[in-house]
């Protein structure tokens, strides 16, 4: 077992939390679940525009439905010992060929161009809760985010005391 | 984009898989859904041990809490680009300190030991479909177990026809 780093404080996770997201060719986890409680799970390309989750999968795929039903999902990017985890809604369904400024804003991120492909949608998705972490040195003091607001640096919180 | 290798064949994948299971350190993604179909997913540590995924939670966990209602969850490991699937069933849960062949068997390969927590039990959780894919190429011929079985090779299946 190696001694882990010291953990960051927030700001410094919101920081490469944000990084991360915005870092070019990474895959996000989606993780959702059917209307009969079947988890699903796959690995998908992402893209972070106007602080959103935007991924593309075919609209038949087991993802896209349940998205389509539930309208919410359970997202992980980064390895397992540098994670941050997103829970999300869907804010919005576009099939790929339907709005050029976002598969523009897709493309520029991600490592392909599903407007290549038949069928495919983008899921835009809001992230209601954000956490990050590394080691379990930083499971508290995870939550940057909560019911959508990113919340105060230590600092802040401090000083409007 | 850079261009994939070849794609593997069905037994090379099946080695790979083995290997990536019995990494010493290595974690899982397990995402689980509740009866009302909200999905969950977390990064934990993994041993596999007689051909199962054994995983130690904590029991009020909302892992545990889903798997013992659904007995369903489906799992990931390594990176995105690299992964293997695997779609399992609870076999069943001991708590950490009742099984002691089983604890060494998780201790030997994770890098803690859950004796040293509090309210932790293990998951012993048996593949029913197991998958393996790098790059898009993989796509196909992705599919290694199917309803708990490991599929034959192309070679035998042509031996046996």
């Amino acid at each position: 077992m190696t001694v882990p780093a010291e953990a960051r404080d927030r700001a410094t996770r919101r920081a490469d939390t944000l990084a991360m997201l915005g870092t070019p060719a990474i895959d996000v986890w989606v993780a959702t679940a059917s209307a009969a409680g079947a988890p699903h799970l796959v690995p998908v390309s992402l893209a972070w525009v106007g602080e959103r989750v935007v991924v593309a999968v075919e609209a038949s795929s087991v993802t896209a439905r349940n998205l389509a039903a539930s309208g919410v999902a359970r997202l992980a990017v980064g390895p397992t010992r540098d994670v941050v985890m997103i829970d999300a809604v869907l804010e919005e369904t576009v099939a790929v060929a339907d709005r050029e400024e976002l598969a523009a804003a897709y493309v520029d991120q991600a490592d392909w161009d599903p407007r290549g492909s038949t069928g495919y949608v983008f899921l835009v998705l809001r992230p209601v809760r954000v956490q990050a972490w590394r080691e379990a040195n930083e499971i508290a003091g995870r939550t940057l985010m909560r019911d959508g607001t990113w919340l105060l640096e230590n600092h802040d919180v401090q000083e409007t005391r």
